[in-house]
């Protein structure tokens, strides 16, 4: 029997990247979309509580899913709970746009997705892809660019090796980025600290008042090791996440100030 | 001179919660208030990218406030980035309701917005305050139970600890939780897995379709050591947070499987 993928993202149902990985992950295992609606980019792990959830079947490119009319935290909380999948990994993506540092991987739709797959159990993979042109994450339809072969053989690949090897140990969700270029093989990366240098532009209304568009520049340099450089060198990053973010070593300190 | 905070927090910038804090603060700091003009819980670490943000400057019980259209995140990049300001210490709260476990801090507006501070550099604590009446979480105007002095007591205890020795080392930011009925002193914690068991509840519209409201109830038991079970004993619970959610521990396996 084929294992069983709930395969979910943030780009929306409709999205080229999700449909990419269905189409490979289809050949290996038994896939079933739930993906919100429409386009969630980074609302990182948001979850609605505030307002009920709708979920719709569809037919996206003659196969069908759930559409979820939500965040991708719900649309995993639904396939799980309300639909009762109970699938042998989530998949989420594969995302128009790399999810690298620290910073990206917390504000990601994608990556919130698997972290609220791996704390409901399932374990989970993220996999997103790098663009050059900052733009470009958030056309559609974006099909073009996913009818590159060597971008699903990687969801291929990495996933056949769970199912066949084991979900890694020590880890709660992989965060897999693919390189615009594939130039090398895998490389099992930390998290960078930031991947942009976060700031504002301040821009005028036609009445003159100030509104403000958050933006920055990428970080030039990358450190070697990190998720962000090991995508600059055109290699595939895979970086384990702990859903668990004490920091044991400052307990220590922490008493002798405080207890 | 007094040291300089960032005052911000999830349930908006009109919270009873907030202004218990600036209360607490302003007594050993120079506090800028810089928060979400409307409620914005659960969101996470949401960041606009893409709508523009607008700033208000508004008046609320009598002092001086920027409301900030957008997400927690979004406050604290325009308050670093719009409004230039470099303070000494980030602070996120009080929120009404306890922010516990892996899951909830990855959800929680109030530790997004402390998420966001540390990884664009200030040091950053979130308070959150226990409410055993889970509807209570959301009531607004809820300045009731922030007459309490022992709850901003504890803000203006941790911060004075914090201006004194400094920022905790081998720590991102300092997630308080203070419990509904205040038994003991501090005990430094480590995050537990989760604070409820997350399920859905499907009802019917008057036409007969169904919908969901995502729920569940609160654990039963929590391990000792973790945040939960500190707050349940009626302790004040410190746990050290880390941005870097790598899990170095799984490095090895992983570059056998794929290396």
């Amino acid at each position: 029997m084929k294992p069983t993928v709930l395969l979910t993202n943030d780009d929306g149902v409709s999205s080229g990247g999700l449909w990419a990985a269905y189409a490979a992950l289809s050949e290996i295992a038994e896939v079933t979309v739930v993906a919100p609606a429409t386009q969630q980019s980074a609302v990182g792990r948001s979850i609605s509580i505030f307002e009920p959830i709708r979920l719709h079947k569809v037919i996206i490119n003659g196969f069908p899913a759930y559409a979820v009319d939500g965040k991708p935290t719900d649309a995993v909380i639904i396939g799980l709970y309300a639909l009762r999948l109970n699938p042998d990994l989530v998949v989420s993506g594969i995302n128009i746009g790399e999810n690298l540092s620290f910073e990206s991987i917390m504000t990601s739709g994608t990556v919130g997705a698997a972290l609220e797959a791996a704390n409901q159990g399932p374990r989970a993979v993220a996999f997103s892809l790098q663009v050059n042109d900052q733009g470009m994450k958030f056309d559609d339809p974006r099909s073009d660019m996913m009818h590159d072969d060597s971008i699903g053989d990687v969801v291929k690949d990495v996933c056949s090796t769970i199912f066949e090897k084991g979900f890694p140990e020590h880890t709660d969700v992989l965060n897999v980025n693919i390189p615009a270029e594939i130039k090398g093989g895998y490389e099992v990366t930390r998290l960078a600290h930031t991947l942009f240098h976060t700031g504002v532009e301040e821009r005028f209304d036609p009445r003159g008042r100030p509104y403000y568009w958050i933006d920055g520049p990428l970080v030039e340099d990358a450190e070697e090791g990190t998720d962000v450089h090991a995508v600059r060198q055109g290699r595939i990053s895979l970086t384990p996440i702990t859903l668990d973010c004490t920091a044991p070593a400052a307990f220590e300190g922490l008493r002798k100030q405080f207890c």
